[in-house]
């Protein structure tokens, strides 16, 4: 009984532990109040835990950056050893590869790409990705304690239909060359993730984003997680009819978004509408200049995008609305008729607390969104806890 | 340190028997292997924490109805004592006040409804229901054990705008009445939550729920559980825009989905259209006979409700799509053009997968999803861990 009991102690121990270890992987820095909040802990318990994962190098503890100076005691937060680990974030997009190196108390340590050709044979982007890595390594950081690779990808994610058949070659040879768990998702969901955990969206807990560049495509954010849907394909807000009789779309059905707010179809109706017969920077150079027909046809694309977005909002009932990709470079010609037919067609009761903001993380977003998988879901820190909880439980 | 220690035995094992509850309470009866297989326990604990819940009349073991009877022992199955609690729900519908009673075994032990003047005033209403619920304690059951009452009232729930503002003093009232929890949400969401454990969608995780009748809204079950959105606006499929210049809708704005495909839109339609000048039912009759003008018209409605179908679709990724309310009574004249346009219009990726079904409860959906409400939320069974953990914890 009294082993069983033991037992049992070091078992509430080690829950209370993951606890407080999930949430600095999830969060970054916390205050030990904002710990004792969100873990329904009590202080003398958080104490004790804070102390052993303290000792034994796990967390460590910070003055706040944001702490006023010279007014009392700077306020004190917790985080993870940033020297305990790293997470590599690789997002495999149609013509670049983009890399990105965090450690986990969610520092930036480090990004990188590199452009391809559309057609570039997998092993080839694979070696690109590798490379990225080992330049990433030898400037700014050993890959000693990685814990995790993530991976975005065109599709669904692994071991659905519509996601390159490479994908699940790629996972395991980048698990055997690093020996960690490697992770893959949609990659424009991943970007999602990423802006509610580094970028725009940080905090948010139910989040729609749109991505609008070569492809169009989404991703949401419900009650704080990347929500994939049934079958991995969930947020393909770019395939999402606007004209049933409309021209093909890659996908294979008709008049999707994506056949009308991407950059080809776009810069494609500026020149059939006999704008300037050039590629999309000629229409952005138009568009500074104020030209009728270049702010006339982006005024357009921008309501029915934001008419499409209004459907997905009365649905989903999000509290922010997050646009990016290469369309927003087109700023509020295009920006300002989509929040205005946002507003217009979401229902009026959800209108006033609607928020509409821009993507910060740009093409770096994908691979930050992968590693935020990785700490959000990696099942790694377990390694800390059984590094951790053999010493110092009976203190 | 043993005090301690046996206090920690003691939080386990009640973290276990509420683990246990809460399947029981969510998913009704299950066999012990399920049990095991859901809750991650153990065959020994259990053991424990069955017997245990078991001597003290918590759970109730029964033969399952499935077992084949003479071949072998039949399946034994573990489920709350339907004795030890019931859940009064309620739907204040727009001309109709729905009250269910269910046990905690999940099991409908009674419902009943009545009609009013949609400008009935609230404390009538409230007044109806109290009256049904006393017809049905007379006659099937008493409230001894009640452990809470679901309400549903239209519009996003408690404390949002665009509901009700009696909303409030009727929980009140209602708690002061039976001196138990009163939880509230939007009738068509518990309508979504009523389909997902008693219905057409029971056992599926992610549901889109589309109810089509005066007015038409609807409810997303993501992984399993009711999507409320970050304002209590979701799920109103109903306020989706098919046309930006169409009539105004009572929402306020115009075009809606509701302007097209409710009784009142389609039979203002049929009449417009040369049809029978008369009521929902003579339009129902029409199509009986075939009438080619009511036939058009029904699939042209029942295309356009799946086409924004498939753009929510395209943005959740549901397994199911179950469609409810009173135009569903139009038959394959509306669902087969929905299913078409929904099919044709939803990712090509997802065509196989997803499945399209007709909900079957009925006008108690939204009184059953209530009392769903009560069973996955309230903090009831608490009570239960009060009186049972007491007993039997160093057996």
């Amino acid at each position: 009984m009294s082993k069983q009991a033991d037992s049992a102690l070091t078992q509430m121990r080690r829950a209370h532990e993951e606890q407080v270890l999930s949430l600095l992987r999830t969060r970054g820095a916390l205050s030990r109040r904002e710990l004792g909040l969100r873990s329904g802990l009590s202080r003398t318990t958080l104490h004790d835990i804070i102390s052993g994962l303290m000792s034994n190098g796990t967390v460590v503890s910070a003055a706040q950056e944001s702490s006023p100076r010279g007014r009392g005691r700077p306020a004190e937060s917790i985080t993870l050893n940033p020297g305990a680990g790293q997470a590599v974030g690789i997002d495999f997009a149609r013509q670049h590869v983009h890399v990105a190196i965090v450690n986990v108390a969610h520092e930036i340590i480090g990004s990188a790409d590199e452009a391809h050709a559309a057609d570039l044979p997998w092993p080839d982007r694979v070696a690109i990705a590798e490379r990225l890595i080992a330049r990433l390594t030898d400037s700014v950081v050993t890959l000693d304690s990685l814990t995790g690779i993530g991976v975005g990808v065109v599709g669904p994610g692994a071991g659905h239909a519509g996601t390159p058949p490479w994908t699940g070659t790629v996972k395991n040879r980048l698990n055997t060359r690093f020996g960690v768990p490697v992770l893959v998702d949609n990659n424009t969901r991943l970007a999602a993730l990423g802006e509610s955990v580094w970028g725009v969206a940080e905090g948010h807990q139910d989040v729609v984003y749109l991505r609008l560049s070569h492809g169009v495509g989404g991703g949401l954010i419900l009650g704080g997680s990347l929500h994939r849907g049934a079958h991995g394909i969930s947020g393909e807000l770019g395939h999402i009819t606007v004209d049933p009789d409309g021209p093909a779309c890659p996908c294979g059905n008709h008049g999707c978004l994506e056949t009308v707010a991407s950059v080809n179809a776009i810069t494609t109706a500026y020149q059939q509408a006999g704008g300037h017969p050039g590629e999309f920077p000629d229409l952005l150079t138009d568009l500074k200049d104020d030209k009728p027909r270049a702010r006339v046809l982006v005024n357009r694309v921008g309501a029915l995008t934001g008419r499409v977005l209004a459907g997905v909002c009365n649905s989903v009932g999000p509290e922010l609305v997050v646009v990016g990709g290469d369309l927003t470079q087109c700023g509020d010609a295009f920006l300002e008729p989509l929040e205005a037919a946002l507003r217009a067609q979401v229902m009026p009761a959800a209108r006033r607390d609607l928020q509409v903001r821009v993507a910060t993380l740009g093409d770096a977003g994908a691979a930050l969104g992968a590693i935020a998988l990785v700490l959000h879901e990696s099942p790694l820190l377990a390694r800390y806890l059984t590094d951790t909880t053999g010493e110092g439980d009976d203190s």
